[in-house]
């Protein structure tokens, strides 16, 4: 069975990503990649890795949502997400969206992290958190994909098997997250400049202030069945793809590093993008992958465990996952164009 | 005055630092430099950026000992650098060894984290760990300095104020940090092979196992006046120079930011070389200067604060804290050659 | 159709490259990976990135030899290269090698560049140069492969329409080449130390030193029809994986730009690997790709022109090239598994 | 003997070094410092790294010029630089100019490469290239220093030598030059990007279409006697400082790379920041410093030779050399303040 998708916003680094993978999997056409600033112009001239891999002339955002397709991922930035989402909805199109607007259930709570009002509240009942690890039933007949962002998926994947055992604290959680810098886009920024980016290695938005917190602590809430409250540290590491959290954790029980393993081991022993490490996971082992890959270990003589995951920003935390939540949605092998 | 300084394993990334920034220090003269595999060639050859800025041949070990010289900086790897600490004392000199074989306070504790006997125990009782802003008055008479780790010096300053305050529990610290690969010294490994640690970011002996645990837990117990503990995880960063850590601790009192911001700058107004930040430490702005940055930060809703500092590992990590010790053993001023 | 391969060196950069990307090919199964310091252990515990991608247990030489398989990739140093290839040959299988050893066409040159007597001599004559866009025919039935290195297959390639055209003077060729760090190998070294390769741009063996240049000098005056000279310089770049070379010739004849573009062409316009380009080439956009990128400039007022080339040193500069090759040893689609 | 100086542009990478390194120069007070779009704040906010190194607070335009100084170095871009110039001239200050307007002899040959009519045409006369080891004589009486860029300076002094023994052809010389990102300054572009630059390597403007084609030729042609011409091929390298220069020649006489290292042996012996190296020198041995490290190769059976030069672009590319001629204007050691 084949598909026919749509791209918009085609030109940042996650709609690059998706044009690249598409072309690999079987059961799908690109039926067009859309950009606003670029509309005319081959993709291949904004991303000329992309020359006889993924050629197409980038449409305009009209032609994009009048383009016949079954489903499309929405690569713009937030507000513009929800901006477009409804319309493509109506015309029947399933919607992968990746921007933050479709992540929150409630519209306060988007309202206050991103500080702009929701106008499609309604939406955010309907829509599922693309999670496939956490949401995989409910994702297999969503019309609306929220997709998570690049740390939850880390944070919250990290965390999961411990909530669900009910065997830490979810009130005291720290993550201490490390960030490539392809996670910040395209824009242009004195942040994101080569020199001042390059040989430095930068803390921002530490504490309670980045906007994933909302989502992580809806998310880990959620799974654990009462509110959680996250410390969250982000940092700005000189590399192109992949996040690294740390993650503490306060255990409510004594636990072996071999007990708590054993519980990753048990819940997502099915899991096709998830490895459980036996040594300590880093970026380089997941660059241009969709695996999250993941280690446990308690730290002696304390009530404290420590969670590492790795995974690519660019993939599991953005387009990969996309591409995994499609695959379920129409009942193909979740593997499918991502191996 | 003038004095003469030798440096013991002048060809490392420490003692090459040495070797460059004494060179303006107006009040030392480099008797020798000695190594133990170049003996006998200039160190421009092994480091040509020394080339007509510190030109010298180096000498051997034998040597090196027997040159008359005021002072002497060791460094070596750990157990070299007891080996030959104590032949120096004899013959006079006053040393700064920057091994690990001098931090510790306790054979004991020595054999436990270097898996070595101490063949010098009764010298860990005259050293004198060599962290200025901590203990200046011991440094001005010391004829043996153990100079700090690089993380230890990080974590070290950054929590004083807090604990000196008694605002904090010793013993739920964790301190989650990224170093620079040099930190690592010039000694191959794959770990340190370029391809290997560009665009990747690697934690290492997290939890309770990192070498620098024990020093960080002694000096942190003997600030605070009881036993502390600490949950160390160690990063490797794609950057040559810098440590940023990032340390977690629980308050014992409501606190607010400006309160514990006023602690730092209570304690660490006078301090030459610590810098109270108004926005986040990066390393970028501590590269080649022996400044630690350091800024604190209450976590609303919470009993947490966050502490983030940021050095260059070789400088105030290394070499600069060791020419800031010579400046107070000698009563120079303390930022003679170093700004 | 599907054969089975074995991988003699697996776990050097190109070892690992061609286990990832056989997986996805769909008329190769791998029957053996070997590596002599390794042996028994599975290639997920060196290169962790393997793991649930191309698990496998490494076994040492003499059950390499002894698996049966149509076709080797050797993947060692030389020298080991020529010990190891005629008894795969006399076995009956297909090689390809990716070592120097089977590149030069006479003893005499290989003695010369390598420091070593040959002890195959016979084969020099037998084997092929596998350079699919000069050597297509050749490459077809060849038992052995003697597949080009990294920097030949970027001036080569670049140059051969030139030089096929009798369009440029052979002997005064400058290739000014520019490699990341992974061409070097897994080796360590201090030349790839982290600390001294990051923010550094060195230059190496430049003039008529570098191994690499009988090689190219060989196959560029077969193209030609007469003897080639060329100046050769290699400079090593802070990033993993990536060939730049700016190659500066004189023309015979007056011609434009647009003149030479024609002839590249001409000349490639069936090659499914190369893509000559509108504007200048760049690393990043053949990374982990087998393209051959590729400009060419008329330099106005002058009678020379400069061609630019990129290329990925560790796909189309090695194991992409040996995919290539034995698609077309085999008769399948020259692309497959490739794109 | 105590000058005080004005920087305008302060802000830029040029501007901030000469902040951070005129702090220690003995003969130096810093009148003013200046920002277009920074005016009252202090620079540190700017640059957290100049925090108690070199604090002060930006001042606008105006306030700059009317601020009592004996000289000015102007940091801003071109245009900028001769708005500003005539009016600092009539107010008596002596002006080292590090933009580009004061480098050509002509105004045509200004209106050619930069696409501006010169406003101060008179002044091209009067101006002298502040290249110390070309020009020393002319810099001591100057009012007005033209500063040279950083490729040029790169190019110039590697070619010095040659040129004045009358040993090469000008008119055939190739400069295969690579830059660290730093050369293309604090601006924001996509090109400068963390992400599309880091881990890429990318020739821009290759042949005779950069701007610095223009004063390359000017200058050599003035040393030669006789109009010099060159194919100029710029490469962007994911480093923060650094030029390394190919330089290929074509000589006018047999000669061995003894005798042509002797030839600048003879030419630079007196000379402070320019080392002849007996290997290929590096960016990294020259980083932070205002040396630029130089060689000469002749390549056997051939007429050609290599000159390879590495300097720091923002040193003695900008800033250091900035430096050097203030020293040689008002007469102090030509080191002072810049070992």
């Amino acid at each position: 069975m084949m598909i026919r998708v749509g791209i918009v916003g085609a030109t940042g680094y996650t709609g690059a990503g998706l044009c690249r993978w598409l072309v690999r999997h079987p059961n799908v056409d690109v039926g067009f990649i859309s950009s606003k600033t670029h509309a005319g112009e081959p993709i291949s001239q904004i991303h000329p890795h992309l020359n006889q891999v993924a050629d197409g002339v980038l449409v305009d955002l009209d032609e994009a949502v009048a383009t016949e397709v079954d489903a499309v991922f929405c690569c713009q930035p937030h507000v513009a997400g929800m901006e477009l989402v409804p319309t493509l909805l109506e015309r029947g199109r399933r919607v992968i969206d990746l921007s933050a607007d479709f992540r929150l259930d409630s519209p306060q709570e988007y309202e206050k992290w991103y500080e702009n009002r929701h106008i499609a509240p309604s939406l955010l009942n309907e829509k599922v958190y693309g999670l496939p690890e956490i949401n995989r039933e409910r994702i297999k007949d969503a019309q609306l994909i929220g997709l998570p962002g690049c740390y939850p998926t880390s944070v919250i994947l990290g965390l999961a098997p411990l909530l669900r055992a009910n065997l830490i604290d979810p009130t005291t959680i720290i993550a201490d997250c490390k960030s490539g810098v392809s996670g910040a886009g395209r824009k242009l920024s004195q942040r994101t400049h080569f020199v001042e980016t390059n040989e430095n290695l930068a803390p921002y938005n530490i504490g309670h202030s980045h906007r994933h917190v909302g989502e992580i602590e809806q998310e880990l809430g959620k799974i654990a069945g009462r509110p959680a409250r996250i410390l969250f540290s982000p940092h700005l590491v000189p590399l192109n793809q992949g996040i690294l959290s740390t993650i503490y954790v306060d255990l409510t029980a004594d636990s072996t590093t071999d007990e708590l393993l054993k519980i990753y081991h048990d819940q997502y022993h099915d899991e096709p993008f998830v490895r459980i490490r036996d040594s300590l996971p880093e970026t380089a082992f997941v660059r241009e992958t969709n695996f999250l890959d993941v280690i446990v270990q308690a730290v002696g003589d304390s009530n404290r465990a420590v969670v590492v995951s790795a995974e690519d920003n660019l993939v599991k935390g953005a387009f990969g996952q996309g591409i995994q939540c499609l695959n379920i949605m129409y009942g193909w092998p979740e593997t499918t164009g991502l191996l």
